[in-house]
Protein backbone atom coordinates (compact mmCIF):
# COMPACT_ATOMS: atom_id res chain seq x y z
CA UNK A 1 0.00 0.00 0.00
CA UNK A 2 1.39 3.38 -0.89
CA UNK A 3 0.32 4.84 2.28
CA UNK A 4 3.19 3.24 4.34
CA UNK A 5 5.78 5.46 1.65
CA UNK A 6 4.27 9.02 3.48
CA UNK A 7 6.76 11.15 2.11
CA UNK A 8 7.15 13.90 -0.27
CA UNK A 9 8.26 11.50 -3.15
CA UNK A 10 4.85 10.15 -3.48
CA UNK A 11 3.05 13.42 -2.96
CA UNK A 12 5.96 14.63 -6.20
CA UNK A 13 4.61 11.49 -7.99
CA UNK A 14 1.17 11.93 -7.94
CA UNK A 15 0.64 15.65 -8.31
CA UNK A 16 3.42 15.40 -11.48
CA UNK A 17 0.22 13.14 -13.15
CA UNK A 18 -1.87 16.60 -12.77
CA UNK A 19 -1.88 19.01 -15.76
CA UNK A 20 -2.93 22.02 -14.29
CA UNK A 21 -3.69 22.68 -10.19
CA UNK A 22 -5.77 26.03 -10.38
CA UNK A 23 -6.10 27.43 -6.64
CA UNK A 24 -9.52 29.50 -5.89
CA UNK A 25 -8.94 31.88 -3.69
CA UNK A 26 -10.75 34.66 -1.99
CA UNK A 27 -9.65 37.73 0.61
CA UNK A 28 -12.97 37.28 2.09
CA UNK A 29 -15.80 34.45 3.33
CA UNK A 30 -19.71 34.45 1.83
CA UNK A 31 -18.01 35.46 -1.92
CA UNK A 32 -19.50 32.11 -3.52
CA UNK A 33 -16.14 30.68 -3.64
CA UNK A 34 -16.85 27.66 -3.39
CA UNK A 35 -19.96 27.60 -5.06
CA UNK A 36 -17.81 29.13 -8.14
CA UNK A 37 -15.05 26.18 -7.24
CA UNK A 38 -17.97 23.37 -7.83
CA UNK A 39 -19.26 24.96 -11.12
CA UNK A 40 -16.01 25.15 -12.41
CA UNK A 41 -14.66 22.28 -11.52
CA UNK A 42 -18.19 20.20 -13.26
CA UNK A 43 -17.78 22.98 -16.64
CA UNK A 44 -14.57 21.43 -16.89
CA UNK A 45 -15.66 17.83 -16.68
CA UNK A 46 -18.39 18.22 -18.97
CA UNK A 47 -15.93 19.62 -21.55
CA UNK A 48 -14.49 16.26 -21.34
CA UNK A 49 -11.65 16.42 -19.06
CA UNK A 50 -10.60 14.65 -16.11
CA UNK A 51 -11.12 17.24 -13.36
CA UNK A 52 -10.64 16.58 -9.23
CA UNK A 53 -11.92 19.12 -6.94
CA UNK A 54 -10.45 19.26 -3.30
CA UNK A 55 -12.37 20.90 -0.84
CA UNK A 56 -9.28 22.07 1.41
CA UNK A 57 -11.62 24.30 4.14
CA UNK A 58 -11.63 22.09 7.04
CA UNK A 59 -13.35 24.57 9.23
CA UNK A 60 -16.50 25.03 6.75
CA UNK A 61 -16.61 22.59 3.78
CA UNK A 62 -19.66 22.96 1.69
CA UNK A 63 -18.61 20.70 -1.35
CA UNK A 64 -20.25 17.65 -0.15
CA UNK A 65 -23.31 19.57 0.53
CA UNK A 66 -23.14 21.90 -2.41
CA UNK A 67 -22.54 18.91 -4.84
CA UNK A 68 -25.37 16.15 -2.97
CA UNK A 69 -22.64 13.95 -1.60
CA UNK A 70 -24.03 13.49 2.16
CA UNK A 71 -23.66 10.45 3.44
CA UNK A 72 -20.88 9.15 1.21
CA UNK A 73 -18.08 6.57 2.81
CA UNK A 74 -14.46 7.00 1.86
CA UNK A 75 -12.70 4.03 0.30
CA UNK A 76 -8.85 3.19 -0.01
CA UNK A 77 -7.27 0.83 -2.36
CA UNK A 78 -3.62 0.01 -3.02
CA UNK A 79 -2.87 3.20 -4.67
CA UNK A 80 -4.48 5.31 -1.95
CA UNK A 81 -7.74 6.47 -1.05
CA UNK A 82 -10.19 6.82 -3.18
CA UNK A 83 -11.52 9.99 -3.96
CA UNK A 84 -15.76 10.34 -4.14
CA UNK A 85 -16.51 9.85 -8.17
CA UNK A 86 -18.83 12.05 -9.42
CA UNK A 87 -19.70 11.50 -13.22
CA UNK A 88 -16.18 12.37 -14.42
CA UNK A 89 -15.68 14.55 -11.24
CA UNK A 90 -13.13 13.34 -8.44
CA UNK A 91 -13.72 15.14 -5.19
CA UNK A 92 -11.97 14.95 -1.82
CA UNK A 93 -13.81 16.95 0.99
CA UNK A 94 -12.92 16.87 4.86
CA UNK A 95 -16.42 16.55 5.02
CA UNK A 96 -16.36 13.17 4.11
CA UNK A 97 -14.49 12.51 7.07
CA UNK A 98 -16.42 13.73 9.47
CA UNK A 99 -18.80 11.35 11.62
CA UNK A 100 -21.45 14.08 12.07
CA UNK A 101 -21.99 16.65 9.60
CA UNK A 102 -22.49 19.42 11.91
CA UNK A 103 -19.30 17.90 13.89
CA UNK A 104 -17.02 21.31 14.07
CA UNK A 105 -12.82 20.53 13.53
CA UNK A 106 -11.84 22.40 16.05
CA UNK A 107 -8.10 22.60 14.64
CA UNK A 108 -5.01 24.65 14.94
CA UNK A 109 -2.94 25.67 12.03
CA UNK A 110 -0.01 22.54 11.88
CA UNK A 111 -3.14 19.84 12.16
CA UNK A 112 -4.74 21.82 8.63
CA UNK A 113 -1.30 21.37 7.28
CA UNK A 114 -0.99 17.81 7.91
CA UNK A 115 -4.82 16.96 6.32
CA UNK A 116 -4.08 18.82 3.27
CA UNK A 117 -0.44 17.24 3.24
CA UNK A 118 -2.71 14.03 3.42
CA UNK A 119 -5.51 15.10 0.80
CA UNK A 120 -2.56 15.46 -1.78
CA UNK A 121 -0.61 12.46 -0.79
CA UNK A 122 -2.47 9.55 0.38
CA UNK A 123 -5.14 10.81 -2.15
CA UNK A 124 -5.24 8.39 -5.23
CA UNK A 125 -6.39 11.43 -7.93
CA UNK A 126 -4.59 9.48 -10.39
CA UNK A 127 -4.23 11.15 -14.10
CA UNK A 128 -6.24 14.44 -14.38
CA UNK A 129 -6.25 17.79 -16.62
CA UNK A 130 -7.27 19.67 -13.90
CA UNK A 131 -7.19 20.40 -9.95
CA UNK A 132 -9.29 22.62 -8.78
CA UNK A 133 -8.75 23.48 -4.94
CA UNK A 134 -10.96 25.44 -3.23
CA UNK A 135 -9.50 26.84 0.01
CA UNK A 136 -11.15 28.98 2.64
CA UNK A 137 -11.06 32.76 3.00
CA UNK A 138 -8.29 34.74 3.96
CA UNK A 139 -4.08 34.00 3.73
CA UNK A 140 -3.14 31.66 6.55
CA UNK A 141 -2.29 28.39 6.95
CA UNK A 142 -4.73 26.67 4.13
CA UNK A 143 -3.41 28.41 1.33
CA UNK A 144 -0.19 28.89 2.20
CA UNK A 145 -0.06 25.21 2.68
CA UNK A 146 -2.01 24.46 -0.12
CA UNK A 147 0.70 26.66 -2.33
CA UNK A 148 3.32 25.38 -0.33
CA UNK A 149 2.69 21.77 -0.81
CA UNK A 150 1.96 21.87 -4.20
CA UNK A 151 5.06 23.81 -5.61
CA UNK A 152 4.06 24.37 -9.45
CA UNK A 153 0.63 25.89 -9.58
CA UNK A 154 -0.62 27.01 -12.66
CA UNK A 155 -2.44 29.84 -11.19
CA UNK A 156 -5.01 31.27 -8.70
CA UNK A 157 -8.83 32.43 -9.41
CA UNK A 158 -9.60 35.32 -7.02
CA UNK A 159 -13.51 35.50 -6.54
CA UNK A 160 -14.91 39.07 -4.90
CA UNK A 161 -18.23 40.70 -4.56
CA UNK A 162 -17.76 44.09 -5.83
CA UNK A 163 -18.40 46.42 -2.66
CA UNK A 164 -15.53 48.45 -1.06
CA UNK A 165 -15.51 45.97 2.18
CA UNK A 166 -14.64 42.67 -0.01
CA UNK A 167 -12.65 44.05 -2.49
CA UNK A 168 -10.16 45.38 0.15
CA UNK A 169 -10.07 41.87 1.29
CA UNK A 170 -9.14 40.45 -2.20
CA UNK A 171 -6.35 43.02 -2.88
CA UNK A 172 -4.91 41.38 0.09
CA UNK A 173 -5.18 37.77 -1.51
CA UNK A 174 -3.85 39.30 -4.91
CA UNK A 175 -1.26 40.59 -3.00
CA UNK A 176 -0.73 37.31 -1.30
CA UNK A 177 0.22 35.61 -4.88
CA UNK A 178 2.28 38.77 -6.04
CA UNK A 179 4.61 37.79 -2.50
CA UNK A 180 4.52 33.98 -2.68
CA UNK A 181 4.95 34.03 -6.92
CA UNK A 182 1.71 32.33 -7.78
CA UNK A 183 0.67 33.20 -10.95
CA UNK A 184 -3.30 35.05 -11.23
CA UNK A 185 -5.31 33.71 -13.77
CA UNK A 186 -7.63 36.70 -12.98
CA UNK A 187 -10.56 37.95 -11.16
CA UNK A 188 -14.41 36.71 -11.00
CA UNK A 189 -16.58 39.33 -9.21
CA UNK A 190 -19.77 37.59 -8.37
CA UNK A 191 -23.11 38.83 -6.89
CA UNK A 192 -22.91 41.36 -9.67
CA UNK A 193 -26.28 42.85 -9.36
CA UNK A 194 -29.96 41.11 -8.68
CA UNK A 195 -32.25 40.96 -11.04
CA UNK A 196 -35.95 40.75 -9.06
CA UNK A 197 -38.14 38.23 -10.44
CA UNK A 198 -41.05 40.14 -9.88
CA UNK A 199 -40.51 43.50 -11.92
CA UNK A 200 -37.28 42.63 -13.74
CA UNK A 201 -35.66 45.76 -12.37
CA UNK A 202 -31.68 45.56 -11.55
CA UNK A 203 -30.26 46.33 -8.23
CA UNK A 204 -26.84 46.46 -7.29
CA UNK A 205 -27.09 45.17 -3.75
CA UNK A 206 -23.34 44.81 -3.38
CA UNK A 207 -22.96 47.78 -5.64
CA UNK A 208 -21.24 46.81 -8.93
CA UNK A 209 -17.79 47.08 -10.89
CA UNK A 210 -15.14 46.27 -8.14
CA UNK A 211 -13.77 43.55 -9.68
CA UNK A 212 -12.81 44.90 -12.94
CA UNK A 213 -11.60 47.85 -11.15
CA UNK A 214 -9.15 45.69 -9.37
CA UNK A 215 -7.68 43.90 -12.19
CA UNK A 216 -6.78 46.91 -14.01
CA UNK A 217 -5.11 48.02 -10.81
CA UNK A 218 -3.21 44.94 -10.43
CA UNK A 219 -2.48 44.21 -14.28
CA UNK A 220 -4.01 40.99 -14.02
CA UNK A 221 -7.11 39.37 -16.40
CA UNK A 222 -10.64 40.17 -15.27
CA UNK A 223 -12.47 36.87 -16.35
CA UNK A 224 -16.01 38.25 -15.86
CA UNK A 225 -18.94 38.98 -13.36
CA UNK A 226 -21.94 36.66 -12.32
CA UNK A 227 -25.03 38.52 -11.51
CA UNK A 228 -27.06 37.39 -8.00
CA UNK A 229 -29.35 35.27 -9.21
CA UNK A 230 -31.94 33.24 -5.90
CA UNK A 231 -31.96 30.25 -8.00
CA UNK A 232 -28.13 29.84 -7.22
CA UNK A 233 -28.48 29.19 -4.17
CA UNK A 234 -31.22 26.82 -4.15
CA UNK A 235 -29.07 25.10 -6.58
CA UNK A 236 -26.61 24.49 -4.09
CA UNK A 237 -28.57 23.83 -1.55
CA UNK A 238 -29.83 21.09 -3.24
CA UNK A 239 -26.62 19.47 -4.12
CA UNK A 240 -27.08 20.07 -7.78
CA UNK A 241 -24.44 22.79 -10.01
CA UNK A 242 -26.22 25.44 -11.42
CA UNK A 243 -24.39 25.59 -14.62
CA UNK A 244 -26.76 22.34 -14.99
CA UNK A 245 -29.94 23.59 -13.07
CA UNK A 246 -30.21 27.19 -14.41
CA UNK A 247 -29.20 26.59 -18.12
CA UNK A 248 -29.76 29.37 -19.88
CA UNK A 249 -29.78 32.12 -17.43
CA UNK A 250 -27.64 35.06 -17.40
CA UNK A 251 -25.89 33.33 -14.64
CA UNK A 252 -25.05 30.26 -16.09
CA UNK A 253 -23.99 31.76 -19.41
CA UNK A 254 -21.72 34.24 -17.70
CA UNK A 255 -20.06 31.45 -16.05
CA UNK A 256 -19.33 29.56 -19.43
CA UNK A 257 -17.28 32.86 -20.75
CA UNK A 258 -15.46 33.10 -17.33
CA UNK A 259 -14.61 29.14 -17.80
CA UNK A 260 -13.25 30.00 -21.73
CA UNK A 261 -11.97 33.06 -20.81
CA UNK A 262 -9.76 31.78 -18.04
CA UNK A 263 -8.81 28.45 -20.22
CA UNK A 264 -7.02 31.13 -22.62
CA UNK A 265 -4.26 31.49 -20.46
CA UNK A 266 -1.06 30.71 -21.33
CA UNK A 267 -0.65 28.68 -18.67
CA UNK A 268 -3.19 26.19 -18.58
CA UNK A 269 -1.63 22.97 -20.59
CA UNK A 270 -3.69 21.48 -22.73
CA UNK B 1 5.39 50.80 31.45
CA UNK B 2 2.94 48.11 32.08
CA UNK B 3 4.07 46.50 28.69
CA UNK B 4 7.21 45.46 30.47
CA UNK B 5 5.07 43.17 32.83
CA UNK B 6 3.68 40.72 29.61
CA UNK B 7 2.62 38.09 31.58
CA UNK B 8 -0.94 36.12 31.78
CA UNK B 9 -1.50 38.36 35.16
CA UNK B 10 -1.59 42.06 32.95
CA UNK B 11 -3.89 39.91 31.21
CA UNK B 12 -6.35 39.08 34.15
CA UNK B 13 -6.13 42.42 35.40
CA UNK B 14 -7.07 44.00 32.31
CA UNK B 15 -9.92 41.39 31.51
CA UNK B 16 -11.14 42.03 35.30
CA UNK B 17 -12.28 45.40 34.52
CA UNK B 18 -14.60 44.17 31.55
CA UNK B 19 -17.95 43.68 32.71
CA UNK B 20 -19.44 41.70 29.61
CA UNK B 21 -17.22 39.57 26.84
CA UNK B 22 -19.29 38.98 23.82
CA UNK B 23 -18.44 36.73 21.04
CA UNK B 24 -19.35 37.17 17.54
CA UNK B 25 -19.11 34.01 15.64
CA UNK B 26 -20.20 32.17 12.09
CA UNK B 27 -19.29 29.14 10.45
CA UNK B 28 -19.15 30.70 7.52
CA UNK B 29 -17.60 33.80 6.02
CA UNK B 30 -19.71 36.53 4.23
CA UNK B 31 -22.77 36.51 6.63
CA UNK B 32 -22.31 39.90 8.11
CA UNK B 33 -20.32 39.37 11.16
CA UNK B 34 -18.54 42.25 10.66
CA UNK B 35 -21.22 44.25 9.85
CA UNK B 36 -23.11 42.97 13.24
CA UNK B 37 -20.42 43.92 15.59
CA UNK B 38 -19.69 47.00 14.02
CA UNK B 39 -23.78 47.58 14.96
CA UNK B 40 -23.87 46.20 17.97
CA UNK B 41 -21.30 47.59 19.54
CA UNK B 42 -22.27 51.01 17.98
CA UNK B 43 -25.91 50.77 19.75
CA UNK B 44 -24.70 49.38 23.05
CA UNK B 45 -22.54 52.45 22.81
CA UNK B 46 -25.11 54.73 21.91
CA UNK B 47 -27.19 53.58 24.82
CA UNK B 48 -24.58 55.09 26.96
CA UNK B 49 -22.53 52.08 27.71
CA UNK B 50 -18.70 52.08 27.98
CA UNK B 51 -17.60 49.53 24.63
CA UNK B 52 -14.97 47.94 23.28
CA UNK B 53 -14.74 46.58 19.52
CA UNK B 54 -11.86 44.32 19.00
CA UNK B 55 -11.35 43.24 15.46
CA UNK B 56 -9.72 39.85 15.94
CA UNK B 57 -9.88 38.76 11.70
CA UNK B 58 -6.06 39.26 11.64
CA UNK B 59 -6.19 38.24 7.27
CA UNK B 60 -9.17 40.22 7.07
CA UNK B 61 -9.49 42.79 9.40
CA UNK B 62 -13.33 45.24 7.83
CA UNK B 63 -14.21 46.72 11.16
CA UNK B 64 -11.14 50.31 10.04
CA UNK B 65 -12.98 50.15 7.00
CA UNK B 66 -17.04 50.10 8.33
CA UNK B 67 -15.91 52.59 10.91
CA UNK B 68 -14.24 54.91 8.60
CA UNK B 69 -11.03 54.63 10.31
CA UNK B 70 -8.52 54.84 7.90
CA UNK B 71 -4.94 55.60 8.03
CA UNK B 72 -5.05 56.45 12.04
CA UNK B 73 -2.35 55.89 14.33
CA UNK B 74 -2.07 53.88 17.28
CA UNK B 75 -0.54 55.52 20.19
CA UNK B 76 1.48 54.04 23.42
CA UNK B 77 0.54 55.85 26.86
CA UNK B 78 1.81 54.34 30.21
CA UNK B 79 -0.97 51.60 30.51
CA UNK B 80 -0.46 50.29 27.10
CA UNK B 81 -1.48 51.16 23.77
CA UNK B 82 -4.33 53.12 23.68
CA UNK B 83 -7.22 51.86 21.35
CA UNK B 84 -8.91 54.04 18.96
CA UNK B 85 -11.38 56.05 20.06
CA UNK B 86 -14.86 56.55 18.25
CA UNK B 87 -17.53 58.63 20.29
CA UNK B 88 -17.70 56.62 23.40
CA UNK B 89 -16.42 53.10 21.52
CA UNK B 90 -12.65 52.03 22.07
CA UNK B 91 -11.93 50.00 18.42
CA UNK B 92 -8.43 47.68 18.37
CA UNK B 93 -7.79 46.06 14.74
CA UNK B 94 -4.51 44.65 13.38
CA UNK B 95 -5.82 46.94 10.49
CA UNK B 96 -4.38 50.15 12.34
CA UNK B 97 -1.13 48.37 12.32
CA UNK B 98 -0.86 47.65 8.65
CA UNK B 99 1.60 49.78 6.88
CA UNK B 100 -0.21 49.34 3.95
CA UNK B 101 -4.42 48.80 3.73
CA UNK B 102 -4.10 45.93 1.25
CA UNK B 103 -0.88 44.12 2.66
CA UNK B 104 -2.09 40.73 3.44
CA UNK B 105 -1.03 38.71 7.05
CA UNK B 106 0.80 35.70 5.64
CA UNK B 107 0.95 34.12 9.11
CA UNK B 108 0.06 30.88 10.66
CA UNK B 109 -1.54 29.62 13.75
CA UNK B 110 0.67 30.49 16.31
CA UNK B 111 1.41 34.28 15.09
CA UNK B 112 -2.05 34.45 15.30
CA UNK B 113 -2.68 33.66 18.85
CA UNK B 114 0.14 36.01 20.15
CA UNK B 115 -1.28 39.08 18.16
CA UNK B 116 -4.45 38.13 20.18
CA UNK B 117 -2.88 37.51 23.03
CA UNK B 118 -1.20 41.42 22.84
CA UNK B 119 -4.41 42.91 22.28
CA UNK B 120 -5.89 41.28 25.26
CA UNK B 121 -2.64 42.20 27.16
CA UNK B 122 -0.86 45.11 25.97
CA UNK B 123 -4.00 47.32 24.92
CA UNK B 124 -5.24 49.86 27.52
CA UNK B 125 -8.64 49.43 27.26
CA UNK B 126 -9.82 50.11 30.87
CA UNK B 127 -12.92 50.10 32.80
CA UNK B 128 -15.49 48.43 29.88
CA UNK B 129 -19.59 47.35 30.09
CA UNK B 130 -19.09 45.47 26.99
CA UNK B 131 -15.99 44.25 25.00
CA UNK B 132 -17.66 42.68 21.53
CA UNK B 133 -14.60 40.64 19.42
CA UNK B 134 -15.54 40.22 15.84
CA UNK B 135 -13.95 36.44 14.95
CA UNK B 136 -13.07 35.45 11.54
CA UNK B 137 -15.33 32.79 10.42
CA UNK B 138 -14.68 28.55 11.09
CA UNK B 139 -13.88 27.19 14.16
CA UNK B 140 -9.71 27.38 14.28
CA UNK B 141 -6.79 29.40 15.89
CA UNK B 142 -8.68 32.90 16.53
CA UNK B 143 -11.94 31.84 18.24
CA UNK B 144 -10.05 29.26 20.33
CA UNK B 145 -7.49 31.58 21.03
CA UNK B 146 -10.15 34.33 21.33
CA UNK B 147 -12.07 31.85 24.58
CA UNK B 148 -8.67 30.28 25.76
CA UNK B 149 -7.93 33.63 26.21
CA UNK B 150 -10.35 35.36 27.99
CA UNK B 151 -11.16 32.43 29.85
CA UNK B 152 -14.59 33.99 31.24
CA UNK B 153 -16.54 34.50 28.00
CA UNK B 154 -20.13 36.14 29.14
CA UNK B 155 -21.27 34.29 25.35
CA UNK B 156 -21.63 34.06 21.74
CA UNK B 157 -23.69 35.29 19.78
CA UNK B 158 -23.64 33.69 15.86
CA UNK B 159 -24.74 34.94 12.88
CA UNK B 160 -25.72 33.25 10.30
CA UNK B 161 -27.64 33.33 7.02
CA UNK B 162 -30.69 31.67 5.64
CA UNK B 163 -29.57 29.12 3.40
CA UNK B 164 -28.53 25.67 4.17
CA UNK B 165 -24.90 25.65 2.88
CA UNK B 166 -24.38 28.51 5.76
CA UNK B 167 -26.74 27.09 8.35
CA UNK B 168 -24.53 23.95 8.40
CA UNK B 169 -21.42 25.71 8.96
CA UNK B 170 -23.06 27.82 11.70
CA UNK B 171 -24.60 24.56 13.44
CA UNK B 172 -20.70 23.53 13.62
CA UNK B 173 -20.09 27.33 15.49
CA UNK B 174 -22.84 26.19 17.74
CA UNK B 175 -21.49 22.93 18.30
CA UNK B 176 -18.42 24.30 18.56
CA UNK B 177 -19.45 26.31 21.90
CA UNK B 178 -21.22 23.23 23.12
CA UNK B 179 -17.70 21.72 23.17
CA UNK B 180 -15.63 24.27 24.60
CA UNK B 181 -18.66 24.83 27.26
CA UNK B 182 -19.21 28.68 26.03
CA UNK B 183 -22.77 29.98 26.47
CA UNK B 184 -24.35 30.70 23.40
CA UNK B 185 -26.22 34.43 23.97
CA UNK B 186 -28.61 33.34 20.77
CA UNK B 187 -28.66 33.18 16.79
CA UNK B 188 -29.08 36.21 14.51
CA UNK B 189 -30.62 35.46 10.76
CA UNK B 190 -29.24 38.20 8.36
CA UNK B 191 -29.74 38.72 4.68
CA UNK B 192 -33.48 37.55 5.51
CA UNK B 193 -35.45 39.01 2.53
CA UNK B 194 -34.66 40.87 0.07
CA UNK B 195 -37.10 44.15 -0.76
CA UNK B 196 -37.00 45.09 -4.02
CA UNK B 197 -36.29 49.22 -3.67
CA UNK B 198 -38.73 49.51 -7.28
CA UNK B 199 -41.80 47.58 -6.72
CA UNK B 200 -41.62 46.44 -3.32
CA UNK B 201 -42.14 42.80 -3.43
CA UNK B 202 -40.23 40.47 -1.74
CA UNK B 203 -37.47 38.05 -2.74
CA UNK B 204 -35.84 35.39 -0.62
CA UNK B 205 -32.32 35.30 -2.09
CA UNK B 206 -31.03 33.58 0.15
CA UNK B 207 -33.99 31.48 1.64
CA UNK B 208 -35.64 32.66 4.62
CA UNK B 209 -36.17 30.73 8.18
CA UNK B 210 -32.95 28.64 9.00
CA UNK B 211 -31.69 30.60 11.63
CA UNK B 212 -35.14 30.44 13.86
CA UNK B 213 -35.14 26.67 13.17
CA UNK B 214 -31.68 26.36 13.97
CA UNK B 215 -32.37 28.37 17.31
CA UNK B 216 -35.25 25.68 17.91
CA UNK B 217 -33.05 22.77 17.35
CA UNK B 218 -30.19 23.52 19.37
CA UNK B 219 -32.26 25.08 22.42
CA UNK B 220 -30.86 28.33 22.20
CA UNK B 221 -32.24 31.81 21.64
CA UNK B 222 -33.50 33.49 18.77
CA UNK B 223 -32.40 36.80 18.58
CA UNK B 224 -34.35 38.09 15.28
CA UNK B 225 -33.50 38.78 11.54
CA UNK B 226 -32.40 41.33 9.81
CA UNK B 227 -33.93 42.05 5.58
CA UNK B 228 -31.11 42.57 3.33
CA UNK B 229 -30.70 46.07 2.45
CA UNK B 230 -28.20 47.51 0.00
CA UNK B 231 -28.05 50.87 2.29
CA UNK B 232 -25.86 48.38 4.48
CA UNK B 233 -23.43 47.53 2.02
CA UNK B 234 -23.19 51.16 0.85
CA UNK B 235 -23.33 52.41 5.03
CA UNK B 236 -20.30 49.65 5.57
CA UNK B 237 -18.22 50.93 2.79
CA UNK B 238 -18.23 54.81 3.68
CA UNK B 239 -17.31 54.06 7.21
CA UNK B 240 -21.16 54.63 8.92
CA UNK B 241 -23.01 52.04 10.77
CA UNK B 242 -25.93 51.50 9.60
CA UNK B 243 -28.42 52.06 12.41
CA UNK B 244 -27.41 55.67 12.19
CA UNK B 245 -27.46 56.27 8.10
CA UNK B 246 -30.84 53.91 7.94
CA UNK B 247 -32.23 55.37 11.14
CA UNK B 248 -35.72 54.28 10.91
CA UNK B 249 -35.59 51.29 8.42
CA UNK B 250 -36.89 47.98 8.99
CA UNK B 251 -33.15 46.62 9.02
CA UNK B 252 -32.08 49.27 12.11
CA UNK B 253 -35.61 48.69 13.33
CA UNK B 254 -34.48 44.51 13.61
CA UNK B 255 -30.95 45.54 14.96
CA UNK B 256 -32.72 47.87 17.74
CA UNK B 257 -34.76 44.78 18.87
CA UNK B 258 -31.89 42.00 18.63
CA UNK B 259 -29.94 44.42 21.23
CA UNK B 260 -32.63 44.23 23.19
CA UNK B 261 -33.20 40.71 22.90
CA UNK B 262 -29.37 39.86 23.82
CA UNK B 263 -29.51 42.13 27.01
CA UNK B 264 -32.32 39.96 28.08
CA UNK B 265 -29.86 37.28 28.90
CA UNK B 266 -29.32 37.02 32.57
CA UNK B 267 -25.74 36.17 31.77
CA UNK B 268 -25.33 39.98 30.66
CA UNK B 269 -23.93 41.94 33.61
CA UNK B 270 -25.99 45.42 34.54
Amino acid sequence: MEETKTDDKVMQERLAKIKNKIVVLSGKGGVGKSTFSVNLATALAQEGHRVGLLDADIHGPSIPTMLGLKDVELLSGDGGILPVSLGGLKVMSIGFMLSAQDDPVIWRGPMKMNIIKQFLQDVNWGELDYLVVDCPPGTGDEPLSVFQLIGDVTGAVVVTTPQEVAASDVRKSINFCFRLGMHVLGIVENMSGFVCPHCGKVTDIFRKGGGKIMAEKFKVPFLGAIPIDPAIGSASDDGKPFINSCRGTASSQSFSEIVSEMNKSERIKK
